[in-house]
């Protein structure tokens, strides 16, 4: 019987969602309303693709149980990662939007300078989470998933990428081929995030070196995929699917795939980094049926 | 003889500059505009009083030696701490400050979304360091100062603080005493990261229970008698040594301690929190001189 993607999905998200709003209880009743804007976001229905991979890539090392179910709070510790980073991008200094997963941004209902200190807020809650809440596992495998996501989401990661698209944006970028500065964007922007989250369930997981450089290949083919299909999306996906309005990155001048290679090219791009990313995990036998999965639904994806 | 707060403090300070331009080049070329915009502020000639105290507090607890100087990386984490928050303090969404140390603000310089980035980055990069450069120490210490850096500097420490402080001004704030609120703002926005500072130095250094408790009473007497005089600073302090406009506090409508409880007896409750954190120190021989030289030092503050 086909692996049955849909249910999984449901069950981690539900799992995800719990321990999420556990984390965000515990830090208790004050100051309400950066509470209030914290959780908006957080709880604001996202896909949990990231937290997801940490899990299925722990159970592709270690199988479905206990160790795997362990590293539930570090899936949620980059969930708040990412979220931070959506309050952030949307806000009027960076892409200016207004709506995001088909409701209003952060800072259109709590304020730029709220929504601004709820991002710092969720970024730094990624870290409180990883140091207190994964008890279960050695100091040093917990300290080098700490130095693994830091490194991805920093200067040398994520926030390079978000400077390198807005310098762009600009015409205040460097020189170098717009092709080279596409992948770079896009590879730091997307790709490190979810590369740092599949590492850091298969670190956990006790991942043998040979285990980890697979699930690293897979997770950077997967990445690079998941970004071309949003610079698809924008162009021709469904503004009621999709929850925001399309045709923003052409508007905001943005670098992307298709406005480089075509859509026919990026769609063909698409299709060759998924068969990659599930050619990575030859490696796994059954343990990996959860990540070969997401990379097929992936070439269907809507939103 | 009396120690030399001076030439100490000198001292640290070459020594935290050096191991910051390392870890600054050390990120590597590019985005050059985002590094640029994180070196600006980073080094833009601050005090470096949270990275001293942690270098300070290790010395209190395992002598002037090779251990207290492994902790150099761990400081520097802090003054990236700290430098994120006055760049994301200084944005228009915030306090909309013009100036900061006699220079113009990092988003006057590098405009607002790179200003936001680099903050970012910044904070990012404190953990990085944390995770990455303290080698030296066994892991379960190294993870408990993360986590001791990642509450202070969260929604129930210096951002939950900065959440209560612009509530306040724009009469958002919940319902409570005004001075448990002027608490409160206090404690977190400022008192949490020095607090953090100080516990992280003595944590590395092997400290001992009541060491750790000693230390930490010094660092609350001495973050809050910090605060207090900033608040003063901004009534009665010297624009040129300061390095930016006095009045602000008063202009804001901030809830400061002169504003609450006069400026008499402000000035009475620094004098007298400096002396309780010169006392928590009695537990310490002379390798605690350079804790009570700095505590002896605010009582003179001028900037």
């Amino acid at each position: 019987m086909a692996f049955d993607l849909k249910a999984y999905m449901a069950q981690q998200v539900a799992l995800i969602n719990a321990e999420l709003e556990e984390i965000l209880l515990a830090l208790g009743p004050h100051p309400e309303r950066l509470h209030a804007a914290m959780r908006y976001s957080l709880l604001a229905g996202g896909k949990r693709l990231r937290p997801i991979l940490t899990i299925a890539a722990a159970e592709a090392v270690a199988g479905r149980g206990a160790s795997s179910r362990a590293v539930l709070p570090a899936a949620c510790a980059l969930e708040c990662l990412h979220t931070y980073s959506l309050i952030h991008d949307d806000l009027p200094a960076m892409d200016d939007d207004d709506y995001r997963r088909g409701k209003a941004t952060n800072h259109k209902v709590y304020g730029e300078g709220m929504a601004l200190l709820a991002g710092d807020a969720l970024l730094t809650l990624c870290f409180d989470i990883l140091a207190q809440r994964l008890t279960a596992f050695e100091p040093d495998h917990v300290l080098q998933v700490v130095a693994e996501v830091a490194r991805a989401a920093g200067a040398a990661g994520m926030v390079g990428g978000q400077a390198a698209d807005i310098l762009w944006e600009k015409g205040q970028h460097q020189d170098g081929a717009i092709a080279a500065l596409l992948s770079y964007i896009h590879e730091q922007k997307t790709g490190a995030l979810i590369v740092a989250s599949v590492r850091a369930g298969a670190i956990l997981a006790g991942s043998q070196p040979y285990e980890l450089e697979a699930l690293t290949d897979y997770a950077r083919a997967l990445g690079l995929a998941f970004q071309i299909t949003d610079d698809l999306l924008d162009i021709y996906g469904d503004e009621a699917k999709l929850g925001k309005q399309i045709g923003q990155d052409l508007a905001h001048g943005k670098l992307t795939y298709p406005a480089v290679y075509g859509v026919p090219e990026s769609k063909k791009q698409v299709k060759e980094l998924l068969q990659a990313a599930i050619a990575s995990l030859t490696v796994f036998g059954p343990s990996a049926e959860p990540l070969r999965a997401l990379a097929d639904s992936l070439a269907g994806r809507e939103c």
